[in-house]
């Protein structure tokens, strides 16, 4: 089964209001198996409305259409539809009683532009609104549904539970949407596709299909598996050994197949681990510690930041030989690992983390560009380091070193593991 | 003129993802006086995508695709559009030679599936991304704009702003949208109403009007005023006398008129002042440092931060002594002072903060319940010391308490100027 969503009023045109309705909608209807194809958003027009769902109705199997119900001279969903469907409005005994039962129980008589509240394209089923005058409306036509829904989420939710997806769980039979998500660090987007595309490509062809999505953000890359099953062990089953295949290719840079967050993993590892870890921080300004902070419970583990911007700061709080600056500067592996080694010994904590680069826009030099950034993660009796070169704007630099940083030691813990 | 924009990338179309591109495109377009009169979200699907192109190439002047311009198998915009358009795709030397660029410059070999990325429909003007690999595309198709732009944020306005605006300014001519943003910190949102609201309201009823909203977020209230004129200058000049108005019954509590973070703000005072800063954090684990570094040139004033976790990190990195710690409890004014005394007194700086709290979501208890945060500004002579209750999750304490510490340091440095 197909759906379009389509979400009708003005306000949802400006600068600063989203269509949410279809998100919650997309949800629900996604654990029936029904897969949304295209949303859209349309104004209070009657031509635009016209067109965009005339387009859905040939192409979707479900439509359902949110807002514009009310009883204003903007309110042109009921009208629209009755129009493009060649049914013409009729009013409804029913939900006029309705109205005026709503009205009276708050002391007040039915204002007359409620009536049109009251009109049903022919052959439409009245859905009973408990939080307001617009009721949403049902209609078969021509092998497909058509729902019309209010827009206020506390008038179209209790709707949508209590009649919409009792009755569309009847027409598709038990088949339900099963999702399984791998994240992915230390390997850039188009270099994770070159690897994987050649395993998940082939399961597109097999029945159910699994779709394969590949999105990327700073320092992370995300796998999306998604399939539609009748069989929720067997989808289960089946995603799990996807999952399985993928991690075999990219080796060890999947951290995450459940939803955790980076620094979420490595919080595990530490807690499994029993280590606690010191961070010593130059270009990221805090963000790595912040983001090991932001786990509820990370105060077992994190002992201590130090974010070290002068080269005085690096000496006096993290014992960095003055020497190994002035030979390597700075930005050097060599810092970056006294750094590690120097807040480690001083909080006497089992890993110790040191990052030190430049974050931009200025600082920049021929051999050490903006975006080079040094990391030295020490842990047992070795300090590694590595030296990476950034693309982007100061924040993503930043962005990209901290997720850099957390991948080393989730590497480091899990190699002593 | 009359603009649709689609955005595509079946990321967009699951539970858990919106378009939010659409927003900041709407508001850039919205200045030229070009309303969007439909929105569109589809899936990486080539027949939806070319349905939905298709009918919106029938209706507007202006269509603008976001996203499906990656490198992998499942970015289909520019092969769309190619089609449905007619014009065939080739291969652009110019984009070639930039994707080759931008690989050596990070010391890796382009993978050979970015080639895609430098193919063009024909007639189409490449849009330089100087943060991505896929540059934007701009078609001029029979009295129609097509543009089409990368989906990262980051990617797309860079274009937007350097490209696609000035090129739409030229078509378009007359009237313009004029804002104006007055930041405020110390003062919760209904409280901000409460005092602006008899100032704002007869503005609207003005001509031309001037629109005044309000939105809140963590740690800050913004007031918006717009209004679209013909005269320029006219028009800045009304709206700078309408912030003042606003900013004389806000007394100090507006922090920014220019567009500029609270960091940015307190930035700029410390230079003035000619101090530095050292920051001594519990609660906010890194935050309120990570958001002072987030700002260029930042090496200059901040000297260091320190995350003092555990007790024994405030007494060993910070000389808070023991003794204050067992009487008042580690969240307490008299231990913040002491951070921020230490803090100070050990980097030599002419400024100290210190944070200590209970971020939450464990920890709290009847006298102090997570949200309890005080926070202590060293400056000169005397130390300064506040305590609050935040609301919200661990996150939104972390948020608040950083803002708030920086809005102390900000009223302690223009009391001293």
């Amino acid at each position: 089964m197909r759906c379009e969503i389509i979400a009708v009023g003005s306000e949802l045109l400006t600068p600063s209001r989203l269509d949410t309705n279809s998100l919650y909608l997309t949800d629900r209807l996604n654990e029936l198996g029904i897969a949304v194809r295209v949303k859209a958003v349309v104004g209070d027009d009657q031509a635009d409305l016209a067109a965009v769902f005339s387009a859905a109705l040939d192409r979707a199997d479900l439509i359902v259409l949110t807002g514009g119900l009310g009883p204003t001279s903007d309110d042109l969903t009921r009208e629209t539809v009755s129009q493009v469907l060649g049914r013409p409005l009729a009013e409804s005994a029913q939900i006029v009683a309705a109205l005026e039962r709503r009205f009276a129980a708050r002391g007040l008589r039915m204002p007359a532009i409620n009536r049109k509240q009251a009109l049903v394209p022919g052959g439409a089923r009245v859905l009973d609104n408990p939080n307001g005058t617009a009721p949403g409306l049902w209609i078969d036509h021509e092998h497909r549904v058509v729902v019309l829904l209010p827009g206020p989420p506390r008038e179209l939710k209790p709707i949508v539970e209590t009649f919409v997806l009792p009755t569309l769980s009847t027409l598709t039979g038990g088949a339900r949407l099963y999702r399984k998500m791998l994240k992915i660090a230390g390997r850039p987007e188009s270099m994770v596709e070159e690897v994987t595309e050649p395993v998940y490509s082939k399961w597109a062809d097999e029945s159910p299909p699994i779709v394969t999505t590949i999105l990327a953000a700073p320092g992370q890359v995300e796998l999306h598996l998604v399939m539609v099953a009748v069989d929720g062990s067997a989808a289960e089953a089946r995603l799990t050994a996807a999952a399985s295949a993928l991690e075999t290719v990219l080796e060890g840079d999947v951290f995450s197949t459940d939803g955790r967050t980076l620094e979420e993993v490595v919080g595990d590892l530490l807690r499994e681990s029993r280590l606690s870890v010191a961070v010593a921080e130059s270009c990221t300004g805090g963000l790595v510690v912040s983001k090991l902070t932001d786990v509820p419970g990370s105060s077992n583990y994190v002992e201590r930041g130090i974010v070290a911007y002068s080269n005085r700061a690096k000496v006096e709080m993290l014992d960095v030989p003055e020497h190994l600056i002035a030979t390597y500067g700075a930005v050097s592996e060599s810092v970056a690992a006294a750094m590690a080694e120097g807040v480690r010994t001083r909080a006497k904590t089992g890993v110790g983390m040191g990052i030190t680069g430049i974050a931009g826009p200025g600082g920049g030099s021929p051999e050490k560009p903006v975006g080079t950034v040094a990391i030295a993660v020490s842990v047992g009796e070795e300090t590694s380091t590595r030296t990476f070169r950034f693309p982007g704007s100061r924040d993503m630099v930043k962005s990209q070193a901290a997720q850099a940083a957390l991948d080393l030691v989730r590497r480091r813990l899990l190699a002593i593991r």
